[in-house]
Formats: C-alpha cells, sequence, structure tokens
C-alpha cells in the first residue's frame, strides 16, 4: 500500500524545497518507497477534515492504512523505523541517529527560523535593521557547535541516516541567509546531501507540483 | 545499572522545574527507573568532555553502559521505548503518542520559547514594549488550537503517554508569562500532569539541587 502524504498546493518557497514535505519525500525516496500526495490550499489546510489529521493545520501528514501520522520528525522517525536505509542496525549507533533528528528539530531548527520570523514579522518596524545582527549571532553559534562537532566527516555520525536527512532539511532553509557559507564544512555537508539521488528526485517531484500550478495560472 | 543523566548544579529557574533534565527526571520517574545524577556548572558544560556528550554543550543527556544520548526528546523517547508505562500498545496509538513528543518540540516550544528569548535578548532595547505583544499572539494562536484538540479530554490521545510529558513540559514553562490562563482547559491539563506522583518526585528531586546548593553558598 503506497502512503499518501500532503503537501502545499501552492508553496510559498515557489519549489524551491523548503517546505516540510520536501524533508518526508527525500526520506521515502531514500528507502525506496513510492507514495501519492494531497495537495492542499491554505484555507483546506483550517478545515476540519485536514485538523484531524494535524491540529494545527499544518503539512506535511502520513497516511497509510489506518495510521495517521502529524509531525515531520515523527513521519520521518516513522518511515525510518518501518524500512531499511536511513538508520543504522546498532543499537547504540541508532540511538544517536535518532538524537540527531531531535538536535535539528529542537536545537537547531528554532535558532534558525528566528530569521525568518524576524523577515515575515519585523519587516517594516522600526527595530528590523537593529535586531538582525543578534538572530544572526544566535544562529552562527549553533553553526559553529555543529561544525566543530562534524570536522571533516561526511556524516554527523557514520553512515548517512535520517539524523543527516533533517539536520540537512533545517540547513538548507538557511541558504538565503548567506550564514552557511560562513561554515565550509556545513556547507559541504549540505551539498554532498544534495547530491545524493534520492534528495534531487524529492526536490523535483516537489518542484514539479510548483511548475504545474504556474501552468495552470498561465494556461 | 542506573543511567547516569547531567543537570545544572545552578539552575537558572532556580529549581522550578524549567530546566530540560526535569522531563527527563518525570519519564524516569513515570516508568520507575532510579537514576544517578551529574552535576554540571556552565563552565563545565562548555568542556570536552560534556561537548563529546553534546555537541551544544547543553544538558540533560543521558548515559546507560555503553549508550550515550543527548537531546530531551530522543531521552525520552529512548526511556519511552525501553520500558512499559509510556506508550501505549497498539502500533497506531504509539505513533501518535511520538507524534505529540514533536509536536510538542517542534511546533509549540520554539513559539512559546520566543517569549523568553525576548526578555532575554530585547531587555533594555527600544522595541522590547513594542513587539511583546506580535510575540505573545502568536503563542496564543498555537494554544488555541492545542487547546481546540484537547477540548474536555484529560490527556491529548487516550491514556497519558510520552506525549503528554512532553507537552506538558513545555507548557509548564508558560506560566510565569500568564497566557495559559487564557485556557482553562489547557490549564487544567498542566495541573492534572503536576498532580502525577511522578511529576512531583521528580520536581522535589530538582528543587534539592537547588536548595541544596543555596545551603553550600550560605555555609
Amino acid at each position: 500500500m503506497r502512503p499518501t502524504i500532503t503537501a502545499f498546493a501552492a508553496s510559498p518557497d515557489r519549489g524551491r524545497g523548503l517546505a516540510r514535505d520536501m524533508r518526508v519525500r527525500w526520506a521515502l525516496e531514500e528507502v525506496g518507497q513510492p507514495y501519492e500526495v494531497r495537495l492542499l490550499s491554505f484555507a483546506e489546510m483550517k478545515e476540519p477534515e485536514h485538523l484531524a489529521r494535524n491540529p494545527f493545520g499544518q503539512i506535511p501528514t502520513y497516511e497509510e492504512g489506518e495510521l495517521c501520522l502529524f509531525e515531520t520528525g515523527a513521519i520521518v522517525l516513522h518511515i525510518a523505523e518501518t524500512r531499511p536505509g536511513l538508520l543504522p542496525a546498532d543499537p547504540l549507533a541508532r540511538g544517536r541517529a535518532k538524537a540527531w533528528i531531535f538536535a535539528a528539530l529542537s536545537t537547531v531548527e528554532p535558532v534558525c527560523l528566528e530569521i525568518e520570523t524576524a523577515r515575515f514579522h519585523d519587516e517594516g518596524k522600526p527595530w528590523a535593521e537593529a535586531r538582525l545582527p543578534m538572530v544572526q549571532d544566535r544562529i552562527r553559534q549553533r553553526l559553529a557547535q555543529l561544525s566543530a562537532r562534524l570536522g571533516a566527516a561526511d556524516w554527523l555520525d557514520g553512515g548517512f541516516s535520517a539524523g543527516d536527512l533533517m539536520m540537512v532539511g533545517v540547513l538548507f532553509r538557511l541558504r538565503p541567509s548567506g550564514l552557511l557559507e560562513e561554515f565550509p564544512n556545513l556547507q559541504a555537508y549540505v551539498a554532498r546531501a544534495e547530491a545524493r539521488p534520492a534528495f534531487q528526485r524529492a526536490f523535483a517531484a516537489q518542484y514539479a507540483v510548483f511548475q504545474a500550478a504556474e501552468a495552470g495560472k498561465a494556461g
């Protein structure tokens, strides 16, 4: 049975892979699991049918038979635990790979998202310009810690895992900020992940949604 | 073998249960697992020995034989998966309980933490007063969604689970903001969790650390 995920019918990022369904698509591609996509408008995301799937009215969600999951982290963890390819077999390494999933979502992403929050909510406010460098410095601090741990390694802990997938999914969103370029090993880490065929298939699939929406507008 | 966790030698919250070791202590108490605590100064948290445990230099960490984990979410998930009491047996309900762990850490906590970030980093800045209501409104939006989902139920999805533990651990930190009081069912939800004997034992244990440190200063 093919699982069904939800995604934006019109992603605000114009198909640049920043929406969170990208991480779920990528995980599914890494394990070779075909999937269906249900596209939702912003209005549909706030309707009772979708709120039953995700009480916060967000994408992605994941349906597979009777199972209905929300939260990107929970979905990627479920995919990684039920199909081989995204978690090491050794229980100690497996625990650490899961810790990196949480580190990406709970320690790195909230700090990184502040720059998008600042852009969106502070825009035009008198404090916007003075506040931005403070936000950037908090991001730099986290990136420096991550960069120190990664060092010259290809991946965070041995082979590529769901922890790397989630961390790259977070770092990827920092591209427009220019901050990633200050840490060459992190920049190379993201590029290494982007070169994976599974990443490229997932990126192409979400970009196709944007292209189809644009063609629909033009037609 | 008793696992060893790390915690602040001098918690900035003065033993009010806001530090993240509280959630791990609580999980260990719920499953009846005795544990050891290694207290760390802020300087020790940034030393190579602790950075090897947690690259971001934070507490808590979790050591059990050869296993060394960081990230509160990963530690609570590990405890819940290896001891009965924090995850339902039914695989569908189990998946949803894990989704609530991620929802607490990835969807609710980052928005809630903005109020602490604002207090800490914006304090004394000319924009502090104008910006706070925006942050509060973003928190209210999330709380309203959570409140709507919880409704009149005792817990988020059937019986008490690791998902509730994590969500209460997040909501608990909102106490000083006064925002929780605007959602009576969420306030009752937090109070219901605080009444659990396991919560009370965990709270007492972390408060004893603060009391001992104060006695040490006075002595």
